[in-house]
């Protein structure tokens, strides 16, 4: 059974049904983590083996660019962790961990971004990203865009190049994937934010 | 070229060779995150595509219970996350995420444990952990035990029943493996502490 406010977009090139099973395992948490925010938790995709494999085939298959035109997917810390090297492994590529400032040993190069209240930092390691590399960046969620926008900085000062964006979820009426300077983007579904 | 203080022990598994090739991939980072300590990275094989492969052909071969023994795959946040999903859909598995308090949403149930300064806390969501459920615990790093165990603890509060460990590195001297119950282990390559 389908969430009745979740589209399943790019997620349907694995079939409808098999679409329907991934979708109907993504829990909304009315208030969490404060009041007036819809969390959509896809923890519950994860941990079910059928639902995770349909999954990381949707991923695949809704690149949003062909996957020989990408060396490296990156991805940020913590949930893009979950998928990131796991579409890698499937894809025979390797996997660029971005992490919070302070976790990754030096040589290390950052970039800054807004939040709500303040800002956040982000890093990758310098010698992991050769020059030229091109990359595609995953995440979980997009929203405004803020996070995957600071994630594509930051791959272009270490010397890569940013060939597009796969997100699972894209929250609608953000205006998110406008930030994202015209690349290719895919996100398997989409709700009201 | 291997590292001269790193064992590959069960690595050997996938041939000397390609063991050797991911061993080289490992940056080892004196003064990190403080005086005294070696960092041991794993960053750089996750971004090599052939080692990100050979690391998940590893944790499969050298598993510390046939694959049938286990229904789902375990793993902290934020590096067991990198190769836990990986692994669990190479398996045909789910992953339950093991996450820092206060991150997933209600319901919830928490371990704590003790750190070197204070104490830490993990959660994992009531609803996903299935009565007997069996469940194989990977993380990254296997030092003095404590967060295993504490992963351990938070499985069987949750109502799963924890059947190993699988570790991808074992800092050796803390007699970290005698603090998990004698319940079967594995680790792909050790190293002094």
């Amino acid at each position: 059974m389908t969430q009745s406010d979740i589209t399943i977009e790019q997620l349907e090139r694995i079939g409808h049904e098999n679409a329907e099973y991934v979708v109907s395992r993504i829990r909304s948490v009315p208030g969490f983590p404060k009041e007036g925010i819809i969390f959509r938790d896809f923890m519950p995709v994860l941990s079910d083996a059928r639902a995770l494999r349909l999954l990381l085939e949707g991923m695949q298959s809704a690149l949003p660019v062909p996957a020989d035109s990408f060396d490296t997917i990156a991805g940020l810390e913590a949930r893009g962790f979950l998928f990131g090297p796991a579409l890698a492994a499937h894809l025979g590529k390797g996997f660029l961990a971005i992490r919070k400032a302070g976790k990754l040993p030096p040589q290390t190069i950052g970039e800054s971004y807004d939040l709500e209240y303040g800002t956040a930092s982000v890093e990758v390691e310098t010698n992991l990203v050769h020059p030229g590399e091109r990359v595609l960046i995953v995440d979980d969620l997009i929203a405004t865009g803020g996070t995957a926008k600071a994630a594509a900085d930051l791959i272009v000062k270490a010397g890569g190049v940013v060939v597009g964006f796969s997100f699972v979820m894209e929250l609608i009426g953000l205006d998110g994937l406008s930030h994202l300077g015209g690349l290719p983007t895919s996100s398997l579904v989409s709700m009201p934010a």
